[in-house]
């Protein structure tokens, strides 16, 4: 059962070599009096020829697709060759054939062009896994962890294996629950990151840890997540920013020469969340275009467009977002079709302009005024066909909306560069709270164990809606690609920060009980980030889709079609783990 | 807040030099005017000094254990070294300090040596691992996984990550469960191991796989166990037996020369099982001492006394263990306790004989022939002071009950040698099926996917109890350290061994469906192993108890003691999951 060498590594230069080769027919053609037949392994495809004495055989005649073989035979140089083949060069002629093993037809043909339906393919997922192109995102996913363990390991990291049976978080909504049998009636939880044993790691005096590290989350459709994800967890002592954010660039630059062979940038450059809000609309810019909005309300200060007008009065923005070259690619039905868009992101309207023969036409030219008009063509330096999008709203909604727009516009004009381009930047000085309209109260934007800005301290009482953290995201091409944050090391600030979103001492222990007890023992300063592993893997395999980059995904609903699991379990299961199942759903 | 070493670092060579340390006060002591700190972090303990013009500042006055310091001072050679210490030939003399945070009075002392309760160090897990010993199995634990990933990196196989909720098995006593949300009754299982997505990875082409994979049983109380685990996991296709032992063989001779500095055998020895459980009583022998066992029967084969004579003609045999300088260290008393535990296997009776002055005594001297005892002694070759252990019974009770009885007596007359001693073995050709009384059937001794020896095939059906399999194990001191076997990929093959354990096809697809369907289309050869991680840092780091090689275990009966988990959940959380906690249990 032995072979000389891969299918896919054979060249012009091993023409003359007697090879033995294994794989899966990818592909059976008669040719006349000749097989060919194209034989897969992991490493590629290679062409088998069987000569007309051959031919005949009768293992020669069962060969189907699929089928296992083990051929010997010798290279030959390609009287045609095929240039779209890297082994289009050579063919090997076949002097002897093995099956291996047969195989039925196949419900999906196995190849990178497929047309099967994706539910079908989860289904024969074993099936789908032999088309090179996942095979090859499955290797480059296993090349991320090995370059990212070999460099972490380089600087003294300790990759420590945290819990995955755990404790119920307080705002764990969206745990997964283990019921204990021992103990029945009390449930574990499934972690939705290592985030608190990674704390006590630091504690514990680690000083450098990392693990990469399943995490879970049980969240509701959504196409780009996955129930089980998996996250390159790091977490330091003794540091601040600055040496996160060169570890992460380091880790960055040897992933993105191992898989790409490119050099990225010594730092990553950095800009402010609200400079990035106020420039893109997001706090995940995708910086491989311009078209930055653009703060137009001082053009309005005494407008007598009423729509503009009341916004301004009641503490809003006009906000106004270029794109060149486009006003002639949209129709009214277009705009309309933004404009319900915009709604999505809570916008009341779109407006929108075109400047064209040096006027501006659309649907709000006739109620500005003629200096209104003057100031956007020159604020915005408007040439001919160029698009103008308005949205007069609250900041955050004006903001959002063009936003979305801008990241759909460029989508749709195609002005994102398609070649590989890697835009890292560094998102710094997050808002430590975010007022939350359904609890009536300030609460922590990233969790209330984020540091805030030193100089920010004494407005945790009396501002907190303009207290800054240590909180810090990496973004790359429009993705957050990790998040994280200097972590709060001394109790008293810590106190200040559950005072400021409004809770004792006392409610603090009883929602982070022992986890609190630890830090009384001598925490270091310490902080850290995770580094999503799927979107990573999905920018460097250069797919939007998360399945393309996971060995055995389930469905957008969390439905495993291959196992098909989630699935009922016999109740003597459950009488043992001392649990039912719900009258109401079970009957 | 930076350092210019490590504490543990420091050595003669650097006397002179000034440093900057960190690290958490593992001891304070005032000595006249000076004041000793010894300081620790992850590296070691360096000794600083403050001398009477620093020792009466308010910072030093102030440092209690577990206070984090920053100190720079001047590295000089000490006046009396402590050759208990890496660092003891030098000491700091400090000329500045900075608290970098204080800590509360500890509940455990953070020190190698603890009398503290275990539960307590399970209570307070994060000073727990601030005791260097168990911050240096850690690493231990870090660098097998490092070896390990770089051997199996450096041979083409690919680490792939399987899911964690996947489907509920038939045979899933053990399973932990997941209830789903989204599909309220039904349930995921946390996996035993990724066996059946590693098979499916194989049938996908990936040919050569391994991951470092978390595992989960639920067992009852068991000291060396935890709820999850992890496995060193590796699949192969396109192999047999001896592909997989060199691999394995090539991985523990590179963990062990990294780790230990130890040059392996290059081959390790193999015994079958059935030559091991007749050698050695148990299918994983401790090698690093003799005492094997001795199958007397044929002495007995005329016997008078009854109780030899009855147990030969009903199939068992008579079984005999001597340990030499023995005899006058057991006492009738011990020898009864020796009795108890045999009994623990089943044993009816443990006879015993004592060689001394060229004569047998012992509980059985008196009923045996003067050529029994002759023969006795010539075959064990008894000299002065030695004892022998007898016990007649069936083949399987004489075997284990002295199997266990060696492993005692070598523990408690300290024949193991002391020196780090690696004994491997690799145990072949396990009985294919082992027959259930409960069942009444026999059922696979491995898994029904293990391959039977090619030879045995035709024996499937008429004699199971003598079909071998494919099958091995890995032992190492008396440890399992993996099991793997050889797996079957012919559909023909795989529906004979379930009809010889009574399953129809059609009772097989209930029970293993999606895998039997996945094996039809074009299955390679193939066949792989698990190996315990915890296992192999245990015999690596030097202890007996799985909970040093851990980060955060949990006691013998699965409870956290940390975070107190598992525990009680919100109501609302299980309403969202369809299930209630059974009235008997709640109430």
């Amino acid at each position: 059962m032995k072979r000389t060498c891969g299918n896919g590594t054979l060249r012009k230069e091993n023409a003359g070599q007697e090879v033995t080769l294994i794989g899966w027919t990818a592909r059976r053609r008669n040719l006349g009096s000749l097989v060919f037949v194209d034989l897969r392994d992991r490493s590629g495809i290679c062409q088998i020829v069987f000569d007309e004495t051959m031919a005949d055989s009768a293992e020669v005649k069962e060969i189907r697709s699929e089928y296992i073989l083990q051929v010997t035979g010798t290279v030959q140089i390609r009287k045609d060759s095929n240039p779209k083949m890297a082994t289009g060069d050579i063919e090997v002629h076949a002097s002897s054939v093995n099956i291996i093993n047969t195989a039925d037809t196949t419900p999906i043909a196995v190849a990178d062009d497929t047309d099967a339906l994706e539910d079908t393919r989860l289904k024969y997922r074993y099936l789908d896994l032999r088309r090179p192109v996942l095979q090859k995102n499955l290797m480059l996913r296993h090349e991320i962890c090995m370059t990212a363990r070999e460099y972490l390991d380089s600087l003294g990291f300790i990759e420590v294996e945290t819990p995955m049976l755990g404790r119920q978080t307080p705002e764990g909504a969206r745990d997964y629950l283990v019921p204990s049998r021992i103990y029945n009636g009390k449930f574990w939880a499934l972690p939705q990151s290592p985030q608190i044993y990674k704390q006590l790691l630091m504690i514990a005096g680690m000083e450098k840890y990392f693990q990469i590290a399943r995490c879970f989350r049980d969240e509701d459709l959504r196409s780009d997540r996955q129930p089980e994800f998996t996250q390159i967890d790091i977490e330091m002592s003794f540091i601040d920013e600055e040496d996160i954010f060169a570890t992460v660039e380091g880790l960055m630059q040897k992933i993105f020469k191992r898989i790409k062979n490119t050099d990225l940038e010594q730092h990553f450059q950095r800009i402010t969340w609200h400079e990035c809000m106020n420039r893109f609309g997001t706090d995940k810019p995708d910086l491989r275009f311009g078209n930055e909005l653009h703060n137009i309300s001082d053009i309005f200060s005494s407008t007598e467009f009423k729509v503009f007008h009341d916004v301004l009065q009641s503490g809003g923005r006009v906000e106004a977002l270029k794109f060149e070259n486009a006003a002639d690619r949209y129709s009214r039905k277009d705009l309309d079709k933004l404009q319900d868009f915009a709604k999505t992101f809570g916008a009341k309207a779109l407006a929108y302009l075109k400047y064209s023969q040096n006027t501006l036409s659309g649907s709000v030219a006739k109620v500005l005024s003629e200096q209104e008009k003057a100031d956007i063509i020159s604020r915005l330096a408007l040439q001919e066909d160029d698009l103008v999008l308005v949205v007069a709203d609250r900041e955050k909604t004006a903001l959002s909306a063009l936003g979305g727009l801008r990241i759909r516009l460029a989508h749709e004009l195609d002005r994102i560069p398609h070649e590989q381009i890697y835009k890292f930047a560094w998102i710094t000085e997050f808002p430590m709270f975010e007022y939350s309209e359904q609890e009536q109260r300030y609460v922590a934007a990233h969790h209330p164990f984020t540091a805030p800005k030193e100089e920010d301290v004494d407005k945790l009482m009396s501002d907190p809606e303009h207290v800054l953290s240590r909180a810090y995201d990496l973004v790359l091409n429009g993705y957050e690609l990790l998040s994280g944050s200097i972590r709060i090391h001394d109790q008293a600030l810590q106190e200040k920060v559950f005072e400021s979103i409004g809770l004792t001492m006392e409610q603090a222990k009883e929602r982070f009980g022992f986890f609190l007890e630890a830090f009384k023992y001598g925490t270091p300063p310490h902080g850290g980030v995770g580094i999503g592993l799927e979107r990573l893997s999905m920018v460097l395999a250069g797919t939007d889709n998360i399945r393309d980059v996971v060995a055995f995904p389930t469905t957008n609903s969390s439905m495993d079609l291959m196992s098909e699991s989630p699935n009922t379990v016999d109740k003597k299961l459950l009488d043992i783990l001392g649990i039912e199942i719900s009258k109401k759903d079970s009957e």
